[in-house]
């Protein structure tokens, strides 16, 4: 008998409707001889509504309190659905993170999981029930205090407990039919990948892919979880994230996994900056001592002219208030004429393992850009990763040229998304 | 250095702004120079909100993951006064049931608190911090589940922390001034009473007044924890329900505490049982293995001519249709002619400890009734207590009769109630 770790996110179960929904689902994997363990988010917009709550009475909420009220929307999604179980004739017990044994740090509002002790649900398990567990939340190590962690929290929870109980897979259901090789919002003719490797999945999570977070792709390979992708909605296949293809399924590794991108950065210049050794090294301790985390950085070529030379990097645009703030005050220090920033941009990512044995991939990168009117503002690559930043106005037009350059186009158009505003 | 418990309800905490007004009163008792633990309910309608949600996945909602469900209430609701008081500069710190102690049998939707370990509450106070509880909520001593305490639990909650952290009072604050001589919705002219023994208060809860419930005023009378009920919008001074008058409070005791009433209840009368020993009590025997608790119970005399009599008694309107099919299955067994069922009846008490040395006030009791034209249909009587029952709308007027009639109007209409819809 297989061991299977479910997730559902908040469209899936955002209203009665869809607990009862998923309630059969669930059913249907313990009926077919699985031990299940369902973990779930809170429903629909009940987080968004709490953070509202909170922001009405205090306009900077404390870390330990604001945990403590987040952490009531997967408690009244995860009662709901064990209710729902119960009432189609199985036995389904619910457990908070703490209930679980999601163990974290005490980092309020984003803790990390650095133990999982699932003694309570292994029990659970052996007397024929369902787990159903609290996605998002753990309890501190050291205060025992209720912990939350962070957008997408919910994900790394279900993997975490696939690793602690040696799942056969962890299935992650969502809106969408699996991971694509595109936005299916921005390029119509976007594929579903059958199986991408745990690497190449990774750079599309860190290049704006928003079905998997980075994080929780992380665990999943540090463990070796197969992790499958799905639609709560339509039951097909999804994509399976692995270390190498999964049973029968012969899939060759494509060449190019896909082209992710990302409007939610922006880009700051630091201008005419000295042009010797420790320049570069005194912007950055700034940015890091503010624990501002950036993605790409570009030195331009000096001029030699002026000894001055200019500095670009790319943050999230939340942070850039931050990032702005920090350099000021560092100003003197470091020594530069001005900062630019430009939140306008967009960057887009062609992944793929394929590419380092490609030497042509790059070429055929840029020239479809180029084809398609794009400008190229910086450039940053890894060994199976090339991304580009461009205007933002451009990047829908980009990454439809590129996703049609690649052969990546369906001969339809297939990708569905089914539920409400995402998870 | 005192110890206060204070316990606010839902409709205080109904809305962010009741939540705000809320923390300025728990903010000013702790710069009074108290240590304060406060007990909170669900905001407002949250707890029916979930029950409905419940009903909409399964028609008999399980009694574990029912209390999971809605324990999610008061968790929002303290998290968020906790955040309201750090707003205001002073540091609180919110628990749950189980984190502050509150252990439970495992009876689920209506556990009841065998033992209080505050050691978390205690160390936090001594912090300096405000600590928030979530009331109505604890956790099962065996399983180690969550359990709920029933209707009105949050106020059981905060005599029974009372009491385990000897406080010197415990302040139950509701949207009315305090505990009237009658119901300030039916009796415009009822007074706010300034003391009141555990004794008085008891029979008045049982006999429908609804401020403060039986249960909570029978454990702090067991432990001796004086309460004070007032207003959490007003700030007045409000009733105080203790063994003694507190302080400098020298209030003689009343001769009547009060006029309560009650229209929840409903008739079945036995009819044309055989007037032999052993009659009665198959018929509340038959009743007591349903589980169903009776208030008043008449036999009416015997008619020689038949050997057979009338046996009536008083229940829930709730549990009307569980009792007739008891008795309907033990109908053999006993022996009876008919059931007739009557929901349209109320009962009308007068409770007193200075009744018991006042002969008068049976006969004044009857005759106002009487003046007013209402007609008693059945009679039941303690030592501090006088009830009837009479026709379901005779009793607002019946009621003011009665208030009137033993001197217990005030001169003005000074009841006022603030909040919603109650608690």
């Amino acid at each position: 008998m297989g061991l299977v770790v479910q997730k559902y996110g908040g469209s899936s179960v955002a209203d009665a409707e869809g607990i009862k929904r998923v309630a059969k689902r669930i059913v249907e994997a313990k009926k077919n001889g699985n031990q299940v363990v369902v973990v779930v988010s809170a429903m629909g917009d009940t987080t968004d509504e709490l953070i509202d709550l909170a922001e009405q009475v205090s306009p900077m909420p404390a870390g330990r309190e604001f945990d403590m009220l987040l952490t009531a929307g997967e408690r009244i999604s995860m009662a709901l659905l064990a209710m729902a179980i119960k009432n189609l004739g199985h036995e389904a017990q619910s457990f908070t993170g703490s209930q679980a044994g999601v163990i974290t740090d005490s980092v309020h509002n984003k803790a990390r999981i650095i133990d999982v002790t699932p003694g309570r649900i292994r029990e659970s398990l052996d007397k024929g029930n369902i787990a159903i567990v609290a996605g998002f939340q753990g309890v501190s190590a050291d205060k025992k205090d209720i912990t939350t962690l962070g957008r997408g929290g919910s994900d790394t929870t279900a993997v975490a407990l696939a690793a602690a109980l040696d799942a056969e897979v962890c299935e992650i259901y969502t809106d969408v039919d699996g991971v694509f090789t595109a936005d299916p919002r921005v390029v119509k003719k976007a594929k579903k990948i059958d199986w991408i490797s745990f690497e190449d999945m990774l750079e599309l999570a860190a290049s704006g892919s928003k079905v998997l977070l980075h994080r929780c792709v992380e665990y999943a390979r540090r463990y070796n979880i197969p992790i499958h992708v799905r639609s709560s909605f339509s039951g097909l296949q999804g994509t399976w994230v692995s270390s190498e293809p999964i049973g029968d399924k012969k899939v060759e590794q494509a060449i190019i996994s896909g082209v992710a991108h990302d409007t939610s950065e922006a880009k700051i210049t630091v201008v005419g900056v000295p042009d010797k050794p420790g320049e570069a090294a005194a912007i950055f301790r700034a940015i890091a001592d503010a624990e501002i985390n950036i993605d790409m950085v570009v030195q331009n070529v000096s001029a030699a002219s002026t000894g001055l030379t200019d500095i670009s990097f790319t943050l999230p645009k939340t942070e850039g208030r931050k990032a702005i703030d920090a350099l000021e005050k560092s100003r003197s220090g470091i020594g530069f004429d001005s900062l630019r920033y430009d939140d306008q941009i967009g960057k887009i990512s062609l992944v793929g393992a394929g590419m380092k044995t490609n030497p042509g991939v790059t070429a055929s990168f840029f020239e479809a850009l180029s084809d398609a009117g794009v400008n190229i503002e910086l450039i940053s690559t890894s060994e199976i990763r090339i991304s580009v930043v461009t205007r933002k106005d451009d990047v829908p037009e980009a990454v439809r040229a590129v996703h049609t350059a690649f052969g990546l186009d369906s001969d339809t158009d297939e990708a569905v998304v089914y539920g409400g505003t995402g998870r």
